[in-house]
């Protein structure tokens, strides 16, 4: 019985391979994946890696999703910021919720670090878990990016998305590693990546336990970002990843770390935005998604560089309908 | 094809169904786990519960290994003291290192949880992961427990082996929520319970990245235990889980915290240890895997407790093969 039922499945997972990947232009990006998940998946291979074995990690912002003109996760706290000043008077004069109120970006921007996370403190501790998770999906399926006039969630790549089940239907578990942060993350990614949220890793505040909930406390416990990164893998994963997929110098220390893989044949590829059309352009000189340093490696050692303007047919899932 | 993939897929699992809880006697403590998982799998039923939400966690000390006299990771610590003292003269004077050196229980005892801290902390840390993992790989491998007399992860519970198999062959996602060290149970507990290590969660020291290496760092960064647990939970896996088991009021708050999901039917068990003849006989009174106040609780809410002696026909897999 499990024999015929192992034939099957195969069978069925070679039907399905052949559908994958459909966005994207028989170039050299799309042949790297190929080959890569071939030489690996094949037991006859010497670059076998057991199902086991088979971690692939995800950037979000940038990666998975549009990131411009500013993380939309920004947004979301802005908004939050606009429906809780009813309750806090006090921010019409004081910043950055002022500049918020205000829609005054450049003084937003002046506020630095110290301004976002303050924001961020205001706008995503002092509720439950779950009150915080019906926040996120309220937002998510009503909020509209404000150039592109659409959900934020429908700016996720559709060649990534092929990209995530290809590898699914290889065996591999995928994993999302981002900057931003978990909680926002796990309400809809899960749904919109097919990654259950317990694959999601990002920034994380501290929360307590209390009268039996979960409750959120303005306090930052984790960054994943930078050398972040590879330690938030090791605190969820537990596993040295095969193949890292990223757009900006924040992902370079996991990227790296994937590549120092001694075990197996590991697999690196960058999404570089050279789209201004369809998407946007940006890369050494951006505030957001800087890709510098993590170019010039990427072009020395032989990774994947995605060039979104002549890789991809399509950007948005949307496009497809037209 | 798919449907005919489904099918066998669904007389494959009724299959298996079949085939588990052998080691269970028919008891009340199995009737309530098969009527739980029927009324949660059956799409007809009205507290049928979606794949995806079908969260299961596990306490290991005492719930799906023994922990008795002292927790074994305990004796991990003490046997890689012994190892790395050649390159600590200084140990040979300083508690709680001497008491280990002495093999004198009481003064390490003595030593409280600060002694035991320190023990953590000088022989898990100063190393990268791949390098822990390696000299956790060779203890379990080699030590044995000093009574039994067989390897330590010969001393997991052939019944819960069996009720990890069965819940996962109904769809459900185990994960390990552990008061012991996460980078201790993950070299070992991935294979012995079939958990992947990124459903494995425990207490952790910090890590950092350096020179392309996951470095470990002797600083408490979690303890997974009591409230702890569900914080744990909270961070790992994202979802209210459904069904929960512990053997200690050290997972009381997980599985009140499993209780208080308004969603779904849920499922508690407590395994009691009540054979002293087979394994070790203790609840109230016991330094190691104290069960009182979850106990009064349980038997308050219905929860399910293990009777070990009259519900298990046997308690370690060696003793099928017997």
């Amino acid at each position: 019985m499990s024999r015929i039922l192992f034939s099957l499945l195969l069978i069925l997972s070679f039907m399905q391979a052949q559908d994958h990947l459909n966005s994207w232009h028989d170039e050299k990006s799309k042949n790297n994946i190929i080959s890569y998940i071939q030489s690996v998946t094949d037991s006859k291979s010497p670059d076998f890696i057991p199902e086991v074995d088979r971690i692939a990690v995800f950037d979000n912002d940038g990666t998975l999703w549009s990131e411009q003109p500013v993380y939309f996760q920004l947004y979301f706290a802005m908004d939050r910021v606009k429906a809780l000043a009813p309750e806090h008077p006090e921010w019409k004069t004081t910043q950055p919720f002022k500049a918020v109120l205000e829609g005054d970006m450049d003084a937003l921007v002046k506020s630095g670090k110290k301004g976002l996370l303050e924001l961020v403190m205001a706008t995503h501790a002092g509720m439950s878990d779950e009150e915080f998770d019906a926040i996120v999906t309220e937002w998510i399926t009503t909020a509209k990016h404000p150039t592109k006039n659409v959900h934020f969630s429908e700016l996720v790549y559709q060649p990534m998305l092929e990209l995530l089940d290809y590898l699914r239907a290889n065996g591999f578990k995928t994993f999302i590693v981002s900057g931003g942060g978990i909680d926002f993350m796990r309400p809809w990614a899960a749904k919109v990546y097919g990654i259950p949220t317990h694959q999601i890793i990002g920034s994380q505040i501290d929360v307590k336990y209390e009268n039996k909930k979960v409750v959120r406390i303005p306090k930052i416990r984790f960054i994943d970002d930078k050398e972040g990164k590879p330690v938030g893998i090791h605190y969820h994963i537990g596993k040295h990843p095969v193949a890292a997929f990223g757009n900006s110098d924040g992902d370079f220390a996991m990227m790296e770390y994937t590549e120092t893989n001694k075990q197996y044949k590991t697999f690196q590829l960058y999404v570089h935005h050279t789209d201004e059309k369809r998407e946007w352009a940006y890369d050494r000189k951006s505030h957001i998604g800087k890709l510098d340093k993590g170019l010039d490696y990427a072009l020395d050692h032989g990774w994947t560089i995605v060039d979104m303007k002549s890789d991809w047919k399509v950007i948005y899932p949307f496009e497809l309908k037209k």
